[in-house]
This record gives C-alpha cells, sequence and structure tokens, in this order.
C-alpha cells in the first residue's frame, strides 16, 4: 500500500491516527478510513472534501460528516464523555471553521465542547458577557486571526489553561496568519500556548489531551 | 555646514524642524539647536543622551531635558496650549521612554497630555478604571510592545482617533517590535493607525496636528 | 445565527458594526445587512462582490452599490455632512479600487470627499499642480503601492495630518505590498500614521473620526 | 508610582503578577518585590542578574536566588505541592537556563519537577533511557534549540500534553530560535503547543496550570 | 533554437543536461529530448506533465515516463549499476513524489535505490523496524515536510552521508517549506546537508555522483 | 601569503582590486597596499578604520585618508579626469559616510563629483533649488535611508541614469535598511538601479564606469 | 479619464510615459495607445496579453506585438539608433520573456541589441564562447533566475556596466525570485547595479539611457 | 555533571561527540575534553576561544590548537589516512576561519585535505588555474560569503559531490549569510548540497565521511 499506518500509535499515545485529507485521493481516505475502523474504536479525518465525505459516510452510515469543519468522526460506540468541558472561544465569524475543527477533535477523544462565537476584543461586551461560561471550562481554546489578541484578553481573565490558535483571517500585513502567530507567541498574559495557524485539530487535540488528564475518574487508556 | 537645516518647514507645515540626536556629536547637536533657536519660537530634539542635554541646557538654561523621553524642549514664550487633551496611553512599564516621547512631542506642539500606564490587555480591569479618562480626550496615543493588542481594545472602547506606537518591548519572537506593529496594523477596530515602532515622536506630532486641527479657536500658524 | 453583531457599537465608538464582505455567502451579507438596517440609521458593507451588490440593492433600492469601491452604502435620510473635506490622494490609476473604498467610508461617516487621483512621485508637477486643493483639506489620506513615496512628499508640504495607505500594487520585490507599507512606516516626514496594506476602508474610517472631531458644529453622536 | 501593580491578578488567574526583570533597574525590582510581598503568598522574579538576586535575598533573606534560571522566587510557607510531576526534558546543555526558569516557575506554582537533560534527536538512546520517568508525568516541557525537533519525537512515545519551547540556541540560519520555532509549530505529532523562543516562564506557567487542574485535591485558590 | 544545449556536459561533469519540463512546452520538450536521445547515452527529464509523458513516450517507446515522479527515463542500453544502494527515506505519504524524483534521478546515474516510506518522527517504531535496510546503504536521502526533524533522527542512527530534502508538506507556518528547510540546515546531527525545498532531483543526484566515487571498479566516464 | 591578489584585474575591467578593510587586521592592509602600490597607478581602500589610514599614509605619504568616507586613495600621478561631472545627492546628513564613499571611489576612477546633501523629500524646495546641477550631470547617485524614496523624485525629474543607494540610516521598521532597498527596487521612476545597502563603493563604481564611457576622448584603459 | 496621463514627461525624462497593462482592460490600454500615439514619436506597451497586442495592432498597424516579451511598440519613423549596442545576456531559456522585454525596451529608446542566451554559469565555456560579444558592447544587461549568479562572472570579464535583472525562475527556497536578487545585490564584482525582480522593462531603460549618453553624436532630446 | 556525554556515538556514527565551545566556560571545556580523550581516539572541539586552546594545550600538549580555525584536535597516533583527498575551496579570505574549520574537521576523521582559497567569481582564471588539483580531489568544499555563487560554478567543471557552506561574510542585503544560502540552495548546477552558515564543522564533517566511504581499503570502525 501507498501508507505505512502508524496502527500501534493508539497505544502508545491513546489515540489512533488521524486521516489528513489534503493532497489525499477520496479512494485513498476511504480505504485509510476502512482500515482504521477495522483496528480502533474511533476513526477522525481532518481537512476533507465534500466528496470525501460523501464517500466515507456511504460506507460507514454511522460515521459523521462536518462540511463547516471539515472532518469525518466515526466512533464504535457511545462512550461516556470526561468531566467538565472544554470551551472554544473565536474571535469572528470568519474563523469559525478552524474552531469547528477544534470542537470536532476534543469531542472524538471524549470530551464535551461549548462553543463561544464572535466575540473579538473589539467588542469587549461580548464576550464580558459570556465570561463565566468561558471561566467554569477546563481548558480554553481561542481561536483568532488579524491581530490575534483575543488569547491575551481571555487569559487575563481566567485560571485555566488557554490554547490559542492563530488562523489566516485577514489580509496585507496578516501575512497569512504571521501578525496572529506573532501576537499570540507574544502574549503579555501567562498560561497561553499556541499551535500552528488555522491549526484547529491540533488546539482540539492538546486541549482534548489536558481535558482528560483532569478527569479523576479516568483511568488511562 | 554639514547639515541644510529646513527653515521654511515651520511656515509649510507648521511646525520647525526637529533634531534627531541619534549618530550626531554633542558638538552638531548644539549648534543645530542654537541655529534653530535664532529662527524659531519653539524647538525640540529626540533621541538625545544624557551629554547632549547638559551641553544643550547649559547653553540654553530655559530648554528642559527628559532624561527617560530622551528630548530637549525650548520655547520662547508659554504660549497658552490648545483645546481639550491627548492621553497617552501604555501597556506596560517598559514602554514608557517611548510614551514620554509621545508626550513630549505634543506638548511642543501646544497640546495638553495625560499620561496613563501599565494598563496591559492581561488585567483589563486597570484600562477599565481609567476609561472615562480617555473617553474623553480628542485623540488618543496608545504604545504597547509584545502582541500590541492594547490599541485594538482601546479603540473598541471610544469614538475617537488611536494613534498605536508599537514597541520593541519583548524578546524572541517579537523580532524588535515586529509582532505589535504587525498586531497594530491588523487591528480589528476601526479608527487606529500606526507609526514606526519605538517611534513616539511621530505619534507625538500626529496627535498634535489633529488635535490642533480640533481646536475651533485656533487659526493656522 | 452565526454571527453575534455588535449592536452596541454605535453608542460605543459612533458608527455601527461594518460587514466585511470577504468569505461570506451572498445570503450571510444580506441577512446582516437586515439587521443592521432595522437597528441603525447607516450601513456599510466592503470588499462586496457584484452579486452582492445586485442582492442587496434589489432588497434595499435606495442602497448605493460602487464597483470600483467594491462597497454597498445605505443611509437613512441624508445627513448633513460635517464641515471641511477629506482629500483622498492617490498615485496611479491602479491604487484607485483601495482610494475610492476610503472615500465611500468617510463619506458614509458624514465626511465631503475630493479625489485626487495618478499624482505620483515620478511626475512631481502633476502633484503641485493640485497642492491647493490638497492643502485646504482637514485630513488627507494618500494611498500608493510600489514605493510608497507619495505620502513622504504631500506631508512634507502641508500641515494636516496624512492617513497612508499601502496598496499591494506593484510585482516582484513589492512582497504584496511589504515595500509600499515600509516606506510609509519609515517616512522622514512627520504627521503621517499608517494602515493596513490596501485597507482603504481603515484610512477612510481614521480620517473620518478625525474630521468629525474637527467639526465645532459637532456635538457627539 | 512607576508601575501599577496588577494585586488583582491572584484572585482572577490564580497566581500574582510575575516580576519581569529585564530593563528594570536593581531599586524596581527590589521596590516591586517588596510589594507583591506584604500582598502574596509567592513572589516570583525572572530574567533577574546577579545584583538584582544579591539585592533581593538581603532584603528577604527566605528567598531563592537560582543563578542558571536567573530567578528569585519567595514563598510564605511551604504548601505542600500538587499531585503527579511535570518533566522537564531538555536537548543539549545550552538549553538548560530556559529549562530551569521552566522549572522554577512551576515549582512557584506548587508543583514539584524532574529535569531531564542533553537528551536530543541525535543520541535516541539517551531519550529512550529516560522514557519511562517522561511517560509517568502529568505533563511535559521540552525545550530544545537548532531544529527544535524534540518535542516531536517525546510527543509521539507519550500520551501526555507536550509545552514546547523553542531556545535560540544555534547559528547562522537559526536566525534567533525561529528555526526552531518553526520546527514546533509544524511537529507532524499531536499533542504539543508552543510558548515564545527562549520563555521557560511561559511553559512552567502553562503546565503548572495545566498540572493544578489535573489534581483532584484542588479546590482552587 | 530556443535553447544552447551544455552537450559539453556529460564529458565536463559525468552527465548530460537534465531537462526541466517547469514552463516548457510539450512540443519544447520532445525537441529537446531528441537532441539529447542522438548525444548522450542517458537521457532524464524532470517535472513533467502526463502530456508531456505520453509525448515522449509515443516518439520513445523504450523511455519510461513515471506519473508520480513526474520523470521520463531514457536509457540506451541496460549498464549493470554501481556496487551498493542508495536509501530513499521520507517521512510520510504526501512527500513520496519528491522521495520518486530522487529514486528516479538516482537510478538514471547508475545506482540502486531502495524506498522506505512513512516513518515519520511521530512513531519512532517505524523507523526504527528499518534502521538496519537504512544502516547498510552507502548514502540515504531522507525527504520530509512540515519540521523536517526526520534527517536529525536518521543521521544519529548510522554512519553514512544523509542528503536531507526539506518538501513543501505542510500549511501555515510551514512557509512552504521553510520550517523544514531551516531544521534541516540546523540539524544536530552531523553528516547532514540539505537540498532545495522538493528538489528531489537534486538530492537523487548528490547521492549518485557519491555512490558511484565509492564504487571501486569505477574508473571515471 | 593570507590573499591571492588579482593582479590582472586592472587589464580585465580596467581599475584594479579595491581593499576592502573591514575584517582585516592593520598589517594585512598595509601589505596588501604596499603590494598593489607597486603593480598599479591607482590604488584605493574602503571601510578602514582611523588606525589603517594613520598607517597607510606613513608609509605612503601621498596617500590620502577621508576619515567620513573611510577610505585611503593613492594616485601615481593626477591624469586629468574624463569629460562631465557624477552627482551625489543624499538625503539627510546620516546618509553622508555612503555618499562620501561614493564620491572618493568614482574620483579615484578619475571622474570629478559634486555633492549635494541634506536635500530629503520632506522638504522638496531644498531639492528643487539644486536640480540644475543635478540634472546637467553626466550620472547622479543617489543616497538615502528610511524609506528610500528621493531616488523616484531625482528620477522623474532628469534624463540621466540614477545610480540609488539605501542606507541603513533609520530605526524599527527599516530593519537596517530593508525599507529604503525595497522602496528603490520598487521606484515608479524608471532609469533607476541599485546596490546593496550602505555600499557607496558599489555606487560610485558604477557611475565611475559609466561617465568613463560617456567620455568621447577616452580610448580605453 | 481614470488616467491622469503624465504628456510633460518625454520633456523632463527623454522618453514618454510607457503604459503598464497588468490589471488594466484591454479598453483602457487602447484608449491610452491611442493617446500617447497623438502626443509622442514613440509609444510603448508592457505587460500586455495577447488580446491587448491584436486590440492595438488593429488599430495601429504598424505597432509591433512582441508575444514572449509581452510588449507592443509604435514608432513614427525608423530614427537611426544610437552608436554601438546593448548586449542582453540571460542564463537560461525561462529567463527570455523577461529578458526580450528589456531588449524591447532599449530599441525602443534608438539602441541596438544582440540577445546571448542560455550562458548559465553550470557551462561556463558557454559564456566563454560569446565573452567578445559581450565585452564589446556599451552596456550589458544580464538576466538570470535561481542563485543570479551570472552578472558577478560577466562583471568581472569586462569594463562596462552591467545592469542586473534578478527573475522569479526557481522554486522552493527561491521565494519568488529573492535569492536571485540577494545574489545580485551582493555580487563581489564591482559594475553591477540591479532592478527589481522580472524588471526586464527596468534594466532595458537604464541601460538605454546610459547607452544614449555614452554617444557623442547625440545632443539631447 | 552538567553534561550527559553520548559516549556511544563513535560506535553508532562512526566519530565521538564533538565539543561545541560556544557558551561553555574554559573549565566545562576541558572538563569534557578530559573525559573524550579517556574514551576515545580522537577528539575534537570547535569554535574554542584562545583561552580554551591555552587551558587545553596546557592539559594535553600533543592537542593541537588552530586559532584561525577556532579548533582543538587531539589524536592517539596518526593513523594513516583515507585515499584520496577533499579540496577545501574559499571565495575570499574572509572565508577562511569557516575553510579551516572544514579542513581540520576532515582531517580529524581520517582525511587529507588541499586548501584552495581567494578564487572568488569575479576573477574566475585564478579559479581556472587551480581546477586540475581541484577536478582531482574525491569531494569539494565550498566555501562562500556574499552572493555565494562558486558552488555553481565550481560544480559544472567537476564530477565529485560539491558540499556548499554560505558563510556571514558581507553586508546590508547579505542579511547574516542568507544571500549566499539562498544563492547555494538554488544552485543551477547539479550535485551541490548545502550546509549551515558558517558551519565549517558540518561541511568537513559530511565532505569526511563521503570520502572515507571512498576509501576500498576502509572496513568500517
Ligand atoms: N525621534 C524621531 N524619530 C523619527 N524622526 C525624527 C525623530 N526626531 C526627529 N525626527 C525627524 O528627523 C528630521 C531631522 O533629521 P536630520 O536632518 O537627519 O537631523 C526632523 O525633521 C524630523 O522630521
Ligand atoms: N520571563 C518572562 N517572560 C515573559 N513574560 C514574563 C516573564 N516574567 C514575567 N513576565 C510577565 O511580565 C509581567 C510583568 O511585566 P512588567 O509590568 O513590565 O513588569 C508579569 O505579569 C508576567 O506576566
Ligand atoms: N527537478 C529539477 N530541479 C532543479 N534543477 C533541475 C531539475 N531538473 C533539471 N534541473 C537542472 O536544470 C538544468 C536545465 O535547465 P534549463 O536550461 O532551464 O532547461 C539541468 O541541467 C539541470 O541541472
Ligand atoms: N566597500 C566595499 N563594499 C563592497 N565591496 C568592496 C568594498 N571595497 C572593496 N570591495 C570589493 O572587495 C574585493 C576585495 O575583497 P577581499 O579579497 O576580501 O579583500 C575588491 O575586489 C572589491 O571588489
Ligand atoms: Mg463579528
Ligand atoms: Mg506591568
Ligand atoms: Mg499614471
Ligand atoms: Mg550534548
Ligand atoms: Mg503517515
Ligand atoms: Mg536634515
Ligand atoms: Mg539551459
Ligand atoms: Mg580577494
Amino acid at each position: 500500500g501507498f501508507a505505512r499506518l502508524d496502527l500501534h500509535r493508539a497505544k502508545r499515545v491513546g489515540f489512533p491516527e488521524v486521516i489528513y485529507g489534503e493532497g489525499k485521493t477520496v479512494e485513498q481516505v476511504v480505504m485509510i478510513f476502512e482500515r482504521l475502523v477495522t483496528n480502533h474504536n474511533v476513526v477522525l479525518a481532518t481537512r476533507v472534501t465534500e466528496e470525501m465525505g460523501r464517500a466515507v459516510t456511504a460506507k460507514f452510515p454511522s460515521a459523521e460528516y462536518n462540511k463547516r469543519a471539515r472532518t469525518i468522526l466515526w466512533k464504535k460506540n457511545s462512550k461516556p464523555v470526561h468531566q467538565g468541558y472544554i470551551a472554544v472561544v473565536c474571535a469572528g465569524t470568519s474563523d469559525l471553521p478552524v474552531a469547528e475543527e477544534a470542537a470536532v477533535t476534543a469531542q472524538a477523544m471524549g470530551n464535551e465542547t461549548k462553543l463561544i462565537c464572535d466575540v473579538g476584543v473589539a467588542g469587549l461586551h461580548r464576550l464580558i458577557d459570556k465570561i463565566d461560561l468561558i471561566r467554569k471550562a477546563n481548558v480554553i481554546i481561542v481561536v483568532a486571526g488579524m491581530e490575534g489578541a483575543l488569547p491575551s484578553v481571555v487569559s487575563g481573565l481566567v485560571d485555566k489553561p488557554v490554547i490559542a490558535v492563530p488562523t489566516s483571517v485577514g489580509y496585507g500585513a496578516n501575512f497569512g496568519g504571521l501578525s496572529a502567530l506573532l501576537g499570540m507567541l507574544n502574549s503579555c498574559a501567562s498560561g497561553v500556548s499556541v499551535v500552528n495557524i488555522d491549526n484547529g485539530f491540533g488546539a482540539g487535540y492538546q486541549a482534548g489531551l489536558i481535558n482528560k488528564g483532569m478527569d479523576p475518574s479516568y483511568k488511562g487508556e
């Protein structure tokens, strides 16, 4: 085959290999999906096209295709989720696809998520309105483009870890997300760590790992 | 001489040429200062060393050397200032030298300034405490390093123009002020324009021009 | 809904939230436009496609679609404009879309604008011909690509604030507008502040705020 | 005073403001340290010089100055630490100052740390020797310069969150830590989030927040 | 003609000029291919389209078009290959086109190659499984995108030269392959040299030159 | 010896090798100077320290050390210069060392130069005052830092080739001369070519070559 | 009209405004072409599409459209050219469009050109074969992509000014021509000045100006 | 101790760990040197200061300190070297320290080296004079700063692998060696691979590995 799947991964790191759809053919995605379904209890594909979504759900009707998040998620049985929830906070509506990719990933790992959208720093009252919901989360994912200032502001108001996701939303001197990335890396607030530009998956995964670790009833995979 | 002063400038743009101390010798600064004093009602030097401060004030006792702002300011007579005031807001204590350069420049142009310091976005209540003072200003200069998020937050709370000054404060991926500069240029809030990194002078000048124009009693130079 | 509008914004900053068309569907733009029309006296959308233009003006016949500026503007009643005018000066014909976006934005905020086009620094006499018109403005927006030298030259000839807009016009080592952006940030002339590359909206908004503040008859929103 | 301390911070985010020594005078550091000691149970200063270390410990003999980490730490009483430990893994000996800054910060927040040093990817057996100690940690901080590959390798072997710290160690095309930073942001392994170049403090803080949250006996500050 | 072929090259550097298909028309490629066939024993074209593949193999049925490698290779007679083999190791399946371009190029120069695929550093056991095969090679080509960490890990396990090829695989802060390129240039392991991003040809050529030199039975062209 | 001098160069390119002082010891500069004096009619050293200046002029009293230009120039006999002159125009006083390096180099090649200083674009009348002197030159060197706008303005007013020299004068987003360099490369005026940042030598040499070629009485070296 | 033509330019700088086709409509190009034909003896358009070529030559049959150079050139009468010739040297066949743009521009200004193609530094004998033709030119334009080494090599062999044009030919770490641009700016050979990436027009214009100035029979426009 | 030496390395990769002096204290270097001497037949330290050189040779009189290369080399017994030699070619005299670091490293690995210096591309005849010596080498290291063109020229004249080392020699737009690095990565000649800026050690090591592999009498460590 064209790919040597890392089937041992779930043992080692607690979650099976995730399919990255970009640059793969529909057939390849279906084939890998099938092989992972045979070996694991949960299978996740990200950055998939609508065509991939249709092809996989045709074969695995219990798989769920999420158009905005560009994900396909399949789970053997609905395991109860870990205690507490992960807040996914996003600055503008254009950041939503990245935010939803983060949410689906965290859910795939057995976590509850709450999405708080369109609370950018140019209208602080919108954030303040939602701050209690955010504060009560165990982990907070903050997604923002342009100047990427939202993680600093959120982190200054809570005592929970913030996973910051810069997006490529913006134009001109945003240089494809560089402005938001640098903003988040240089946050003057403590308790912020950063993933790659537009990497909703990476943020959802990291938040999922943290929340799982915070669950006292969880005994390891 | 080594420099062709633009003595005509005050006529043309409303303020005489300002001495940029960087890279000049003490003697050169004194000589140019003298020549400008002869021709104008106000003389400003920026980026001056302590030695330049001592040498100029020795010759012109009415000149004022500001160590933190690294400026020397001389005025013929204490002209009344323009109506209203300019708020100079700064994020951290390390941004103060730039903020004070801005304040001295705006004062040199006949404006009142109010300095609001250490109100970075990691502790929003500090900014909220001062928001009325900021809102009542005619123009607001916001000085910040690191992620440079403060101008976005301030601008979302006021209906006045914000002049944003990125500083080189920070380390690592701040790349000498680039992170703050890009953050400010990509501000999601409207009503923010930006000057060069650490350019307190430029911000004070721009704010001064604007406030002067807002003074209905002002009839032009 | 997919977006949490900041309806409180007009109160806070003096102008309602502006619709950014990029990346939105035609339906989303129409829906948001409608909701804003219900709540405000003026509604502005920028970066809209022709299809958005047609869809919105079909529903709101009094809205004006400007193809070159890529804007849609709707106003409840033709409020008299603020005193004085804003000059929008642009270097080359390719900079026109950005210049017009600036002009429409300033007009939306109740300002008169005058457009002075194709006066780049390679033929100074074209600028000199128009300098009186520029000097009499309250605020000057200068739009230029390539080396972005025009704001420095203009600013050295006037005693009014210059808002500089770098454009992505050019090729090769212009790096998508970086050359003009850096040129403007490093202007050797005082009284220049800068907005993002191609951000005509931001410049028009900043100039509009300043001119509104300069209007002695204006009492606040 | 020159600084408006954010004394309310401990309430809001669970840990008092941390003194950043860079660019401050010895007197300023002593003065702020004193004020924080009066208001809090723990005080931490980072990026301090030896002179600052001497001055502060002279006044507060129970404060501990760590030369390699460039920190001063003062604690009112030795509170028992949270359950489990944080592993601080570092690639080369030159990365030690950053690793120790991370460790001291995590300790200041009430966490136990274990330092595993000089296990860079060019000699994998060194890492494999220590992998059990790393796997049993609740959170793992990985510090590396040059190509910054260590977090990817570690993260592929554990089911715990990895906080990656790029360092400026290296020369030439490392561009002051950029190579390690980009390497970590583009990690092909999941469960890695990144802080600023050389920001041991930020990593220790984030890991500390996470480990605190994982402690089932912890009830909030 | 439009091109001055360097027909003397095979004499000088031991291998004839290679056709770079990018930006050429199908006709140009066929014409140059023909001319080279007349003058040499082996002809290689890289970065060719399917159409070029069809056109050339129609005319030269013994030429081999490789779709994934985007190459066309023609050899006069099947000369025996040099002793030993070159290992072509690649991190992920998306790096395969570059890896195969490297393999075809090395083969064209009379070398045997072995392809070891999908052994990225996030699942080390996959690499360890294959390490003997890699160790026994005379030269090792390592192809990787994203953080480009694989060459460091491989090089630390073998005593053979590693030619590293960064690929543009990834997104966001990979900046078109810059992250992998910088990672490889800053490798903490010795015995790694690097070619341009996505330059499989260059790596195959360099490895081919080295392996040829290592063949004691080889007497020069 | 440590250096293989290119003594054949004067034959080939019309001017002997020039000593680049940076990074050389005083002894090395003296030794090379001596060797070149033996073989040529003119010897030039650039980027020399004061100590080098003293050491060389001690040995060769007819050599001329120019402190501001950081050059040493020795000529066998005062050959008459080529017809016409080269204008060296510079924007600010801080650009003078680069401008003088250019002038000395052009003089060394047998050209007359005229220096026109402190005529930056922020005060156009200063340039206009001198425009006739500039227009009558055969070649024009324009030296400027910050936004580097002066070559565009000059080139739009003359029908002679302009050699533009960006300088590192400025701070912040000038990025060590990058802003001026990009500005000059993107000049909207025709007839501008550019040399490296601070490379007065390169500009003087290029202008010298051109003016020599324009001299109808010149018959080649 | 949409454009304020600089009709005065031919007087001032010796050549009329040149039409830059990029981003203009076919109608705009035809209209401007017409207006320039009415006012001048020569009209040049660059970066034109085939459609523009057809439309203009339909209206002005004596205009010449050059597909590879992407130019349209119209001349009133065939004025005799200036003495001597300009060599246009290019490294690879992919650099030809830029080289021909340079040649057409120089011809438009009344100069003879000679094109020497495909003489890149990887096969020096190709350059050596042509060196006499190059040496006898008055000015030499050198066009190269990738590492941009050709101008250094040429300049070390001639005593004439070299105008270097970096092209965007290449991939990966050529960063759109940056590698060639930096290579040329840092040339270790003297007598090289550089224009923007892919700016054949700029090089042709500069070389044209120089050659015109070298023509002793030329008396000015 | 502060460092976990990789004593197993010589077994694994054929050469013991090399001491990188930068950032270490004299005591640390002496201590590590001692420990390596006890365990290996050859010990190499690079980037050492004169003080380190004195301290180590005081303790190990048979160790050789090379001031220009900044290396210390100790060998148990003078093992005969591998067959053939490595040519170390360098462009300018300022590149010598990097070239000598490469030579010492290759010698430490049991190879003969020949240094060919000051043969930059601006005077090709200097290179041509030495080409036979270069052609007969088994591997060629080429060291160059500024535009880094030398590896392309050399590689086009030989049938041996070229290891290219960019140096930080130059100023302005060389950006600390970036120009040479990009030039070498984009070489139009085949058979060039590149190491980090100023990384003479890396080049010497890679060339040493290759030459060792080419030695038919060599049977492995
Ligand atoms: N701190 C500053 N930052 C930037 N520009 C300045 C500053 N201070 C003065 N200037 C400008 O520098 C010009 C003088 O430059 P120079 O002729 O080199 O002394 C003045 O006319 C100001 O426009
Ligand atoms: N080593 C460090 N790196 C980054 N930020 C720090 C560091 N140490 C302290 N800080 C932050 O700097 C803030 C204090 O900054 P300042 O008000 O300028 O003293 C603290 O609240 C911390 O959030
Ligand atoms: N895939 C490739 N990547 C980089 N260089 C190549 C590639 N294929 C061929 N070349 C080089 O490109 C040269 C031909 O370039 P050209 O004359 O533009 O066709 C050949 O001699 C090779 O050295
Ligand atoms: N100021 C300068 N900037 C750039 N290149 C220079 C300068 N001065 C001399 N050179 C060049 O440096 C070469 C000598 O370099 P080197 O062999 O290292 O001494 C000369 O042949 C000149 O081409
Ligand atoms: Mg919104
Ligand atoms: Mg503070
Ligand atoms: Mg025009
Ligand atoms: Mg070590
Ligand atoms: Mg895989
Ligand atoms: Mg001046
Ligand atoms: Mg070719
Ligand atoms: Mg030399």
